[in-house]
């Protein structure tokens, strides 16, 4: 079972499955505990928002989808997942999609070497796929995005943070595996480089949205089920979008972020995030990227899948999970 | 600069540096301080052994040293330093070849990632050198070191160990890299599949006894320095071939690791592990795999270099650093 946002699109859905099912076939962890808490983390419900990306887009151009399009699928969402293992171990992370965090059920130590696993087992789907280098986007994605992780590590804890740097800095992180995506399902050795770069920056725009909203969500979700904000990123020195906008309208929050010491001074924080426009700011931004996004979509190749990534594109950026 | 050991072979040592350089050249970690400290941690002296024997492997049957054997030492090379990266950070070490800890001259986090990024460049290199699927090594030989790495971190503090599992276990985690080092190197598209596991079972054995004189030097090189053994290992759980062995001359041991409570018991140990022939029986271990080497080495390709790698192979062995 691939997470629900797929039925609406039973090709794809199905694609999935078999995806997930490469994903787990070839695993050699002879560990049997290590390979079950694997496998939990794999059929956790996980969107497979970047897999999906990837099969939609093939199925644009290509009437059958080749073992290599389920390769380059099954090696991003893997490495994906080699990521969320080592973020759960750097955020000390309780659960992950539900499920009790990788490290906590093994350890620290275990944690960091199935990540390892993974990502090493993610690169050779990736190198078995024949995705080449080609304009805008080569072999090297895997590396340049890690690059971009090891940015925003270093840029914690900055509040001259500002917001250009800020969508620089998730480019780098986020984007980037989505242009891997939506070019990896459209390349074929026929297609022409300048439709090859629509299809990556149509990706890597849809993963700016998506980040975006993931950041959204931290920032205001939990404030409605908890009735305060969810503070907890504020005070690890994690600047994403609404924070970086709601310090620009109201500076004194700067200083307050940075001397937080009882409830007093958090609810004093969420009032002045509350009374600025930060919430509206990357909504807008969102809209923002999804247009372009959308643009470029219209001048790929159009058939019944062209409607169903709008319509994909619409229920991953109006979620709340 | 490589490690003076290769100063005895010129044209394995001009050829390392070639290496050394392809390392750094292709580097996009794009923050300064990260950067440093990756080139730190390469320029520091390790030994290059894996990348070493790849080199001279491939000098008993080839006249020149072609980019892909350089891209498959520098790619040995790279993932041993990502592991040992992640090694630092999960051993919460001090130092590494001298200088600061990557974890502690950045933090956790950034190690973490960096030697993610690390994995991911050495995967490129080797992917790019052409190293195929052959008999007894294959494209997934990154994953099956992992694995080994995996079982080994299971078997910590796992008292029951034996020396029949230690070896299988130090066979995954070192033992295949120096395989894939001395195949790597050999292969040829003329040799025969019958030579290229002689090349790489000689691999293997050498891995073997380097291993077990890594053991032998952390349990017993300290005590000369310090007076006292390194018995930090055996609290932290990690049961090696010296320790093994004499558990199983002196059972009370396995009892007295569990309840060190002061300096007596540790001493206590101490003298029972002197009293035992640990360090004989490991020494014998070594001797036993080296010969095995040697006489596959001598069914290879003779030339100037097979007498090398034995001499080599000879100054490695003989190490007390």
């Amino acid at each position: 079972m691939v997470h629900p946002i797929w039925q609406a699109y039973p090709k794809i859905e199905s694609d999935l499955e078999r995806v997930k099912k490469m994903m787990i076939a070839e695993i050699s962890v002879s560990n049997p505990e290590i390979k079950a808490k694997i496998m939990d983390y794999i059929n956790a419900s996980g969107k497979f928002a970047r897999a999906g990306l990837v099969l939609m887009f093939a199925r644009l151009n290509q009437k059958t989808i080749s073992q290599e399009k389920l390769n380059i699928a099954a090696g991003i969402e893997l490495f994906h997942l080699a990521t969320l293992i080592h973020d759960d171990v750097i955020d000390e992370a309780d659960q992950r999609r539900g499920i009790q965090a990788f490290h906590l059920a093994e350890s620290n130590r275990i944690a960091i070497y199935a990540g390892d696993y993974l990502l090493a087992y993610a690169m050779r789907f990736l190198y078995q796929s024949g995705l080449n280098d080609f304009s805008g986007i080569e072999q090297k994605t895997i590396e340049l995005i890690l690059n971009g992780e090891l940015n925003q590590l270093k840029n914690v804890a900055d509040p001259t943070m500002t917001i250009y740097r800020y969508l620089r800095q998730i480019k780098g992180k986020t984007a980037l595996l989505f242009g891997l995506a939506t070019v990896g399902g459209y390349q074929t050795e026929s297609i022409s480089r300048r439709q090859l770069k629509q299809a990556y920056y149509a990706g890597e725009e849809i993963g700016m949205a998506f980040q975006l909203i993931d950041d959204q969500l931290d920032f205001f979700q939990k404030q409605e089920q908890t009735g305060k904000p969810q503070l907890q990123d504020v005070m690890n020195g994690i600047y994403t979008a609404p924070l970086i906008r709601a310090i620009y309208q109201k500076p004194i929050l700067k200083n307050l972020i940075l001397s937080i010491e009882n409830e007093e001074d958090l609810q004093q924080i969420q009032d002045l995030i509350e009374e600025s426009d930060a919430d509206v700011y990357v909504e807008n931004l969102v809209k923002k990227y999804l247009n372009k996004a959308i643009k470029r979509i219209q001048k790929l190749d159009q058939n019944d899948y062209s409607s169903e990534i709008l319509s994909l594109i619409q229920t991953l950026m109006t979620r709340d999970y």
